[in-house]
């Protein structure tokens, strides 16, 4: 008989974790899609058959799709009568199901599938599960604009993001009043919207910076949430230069979808727009300096390069210090948000980068 | 700001984790795939530039990828040199790594993205991503025929779970010399033929039943291994009824495929070919009493409903027992392997069940 010392015995069981993550993944979404735990919530016990007559199925299969919340106590079950309940799953608030849910949501439709492709995209640089998947050449953020199921799956996890991430961000945006301030890659102006908003007393003016094709949208935002008068579009691409006469440019949540080199050329060009003493602030994923404390590089690997850009994914807060340094700035701030604060199912850890022209 | 109880933080951090499941499989597989764990096998150490050489990519995407396996250990890395070498994940046998990736490889081809549709297989009774992804309606089984990268990806999975079982079942299965043994859904063959092999001294005459269409295969089989003259094959359909004449009756990885009342039909027609004092024996991965201890319910419900059979899914021993009882059996033997003597990577555990017509 063969047997395995410790160690291997160790390793070998945690193979077997990674294998049983896709399974229990789905499991577990399943039980939340077929609507039995909104069921448990509105009804203290059921029975098997009672569930799958109202989610349908039959009785067998919701009882094999429950023995896994039952094993870990979300749900509990009980033998005598046969009633299910929910026991740990009673715990969040509506609140962190719907972060939760938004995030299981968004691997199950951008992920999952496209994962399968990850070794190819990964050869060719090329999202190959959305070309595979959605006939699309091209990235993830592209394939939005034409594909519904992807665009709601991803905007509904970035809104559960973002809306924990601006308040820190702006508590650390110091700007002076009246400066002019550039949001680059900033989408359809909801980043300037906001930076309005979390500064009201200093009266900045805000220009949104994309691909021109964003400009009608924009422009739109800005007069629905009443800031048309001091913000404003300017259409381009940050490969190819920035405009000038700006105090203090941001970028929120751009620089982790590109590698060293690309990012480089994005500092290059904003190093190029400021004057000497003018301002880069940078909010992006980071990995933490020790890896052993990290969700994120269980994430944003596959994520960055088999299901969104084939390329990028989030650096160590010391790298982007050392990038901008090599870039021609000094850098005054480098922090990350603070894990304690974070709701404990967010894999997602920001950093904040402040950085002025020499 | 919001806060957490501990309750709640435990079972929003235990959702975090099921929501990386299926980027962690898929970022390690990804390394075994590009050919990277092979090549720091042959070398000591390499950088990510020497590895993107050698198996494609950018140097920037293997560093990305190499993240994970080096927050696990498995692989270190060094950060004055750069190099990557084997750590953890230098335990593990040849042998072992080609286990695990007969799973890994298995999950991901028939698991990964048919996941995608669990809510509407459960919903339908239909594998809904064997038609969504293959244009097949049907079951795995019978999808294995004509896709060639299902049937390896399930054939090398179990071919990898029977290497390891026949031994166990064949030790229990105390047969009298000269009895004829009937193997219930015995595909093309190979459990007479192993049969025959493991029960050398007791000249065994084993009839192996299944779909006609099986019929040229299996006798190939049995010509093959020289065992055609003391084993036969014999077409037809379990549901139908079974053929009378023989002393004991095989059910070996079968009965798991079928809910409770298919899995009563099945043992019915056996109870229908035996006379009294026939024995079955039944092999059927089983969940264990103490769902705490199983690995089991975190892959087969989603497995059986989502990938393969859209219902099924195994039992604890004790229900298989009850069933047995109902179908006029008397159950002799039930007994579950000895998880100790399993590779730690191992997911199904299974049970034997001898009983005998009353």
């Amino acid at each position: 008989m063969t047997t395995w010392n410790t160690g291997t015995t160790q390793v070998l069981s945690e193979f077997k974790e990674y294998a049983l993550g896709p399974m229990r993944f789905m499991n577990l979404l399943s039980c939340f899609e077929l609507g039995i735990v909104d069921l448990l919530q509105k009804n203290t016990r059921m029975t098997a058959q009672e569930i799958a007559e109202s989610v349908g199925g039959t009785e067998a299969a919701i009882e094999q799709l429950l023995f896994l919340p039952v094993k870990e106590d979300f749900i509990s079950f009980d033998e005598r009568t046969g009633a299910y309940a929910l026991a740990r799953m009673a715990l969040p608030t509506d609140e962190d199901f719907g972060r939760v849910i938004a995030w299981f949501n968004m691997i199950k439709v951008i992920c999952l599938r496209q994962l399968y492709y990850l070794s190819e995209s990964v050869k060719t640089g090329k999202v190959v599960g959305l070309r595979e998947l959605y006939g699309f050449d091209g990235t993830l953020y592209e394939a939005t604009a034409e594909n519904d199921d992807l665009r709601m799956a991803w905007g509904a996890m970035m809104d559960s993001v973002t809306g924990f991430i601006d308040e820190w961000f702006f508590a650390h945006f110091d700007v002076r009043p009246g400066v002019k301030v550039l949001d680059v890659a900033g989408n359809t102006g909801l980043g300037a919207i906001l930076t309005r908003k979390h500064k009201p007393a200093e009266d900045l003016t805000v220009a949104c910076f994309d691909f021109p094709e964003k400009e009608a949208d924009a422009v739109a935002n800005f007069q629905e949430h009443g800031v048309r008068e001091h913000c404003s579009f300017i259409g381009g691409n940050v490969f190819k230069g920035l405009p000038k006469g700006f105090d203090v440019v941001m970028i929120k949540h751009f620089l982790d979808m590109f590698d060293r080199e690309n990012v480089l050329k994005i500092l290059g060009s904003v190093h190029e727009a400021l004057e000497p003493g003018g301002e880069v602030y940078i909010l992006v994923p980071i990995y933490p300096e020790e890896l052993k404390s990290s969700s994120s590089v269980d994430f944003f690997p596959a994520y960055f390069l088999g299901c969104t850009m084939a390329e990028g994914g989030p650096q160590r807060l010391s790298t982007y210090q050392k990038w901008l340094t090599e870039a021609g700035f000094e850098v005054v701030t480098a922090i990350s948000q603070d894990i304690a604060t974070m709701p404990p199912d967010m894999v997602p850890v920001h950093g904040l980068l402040r950085a002025i022209k020499k």
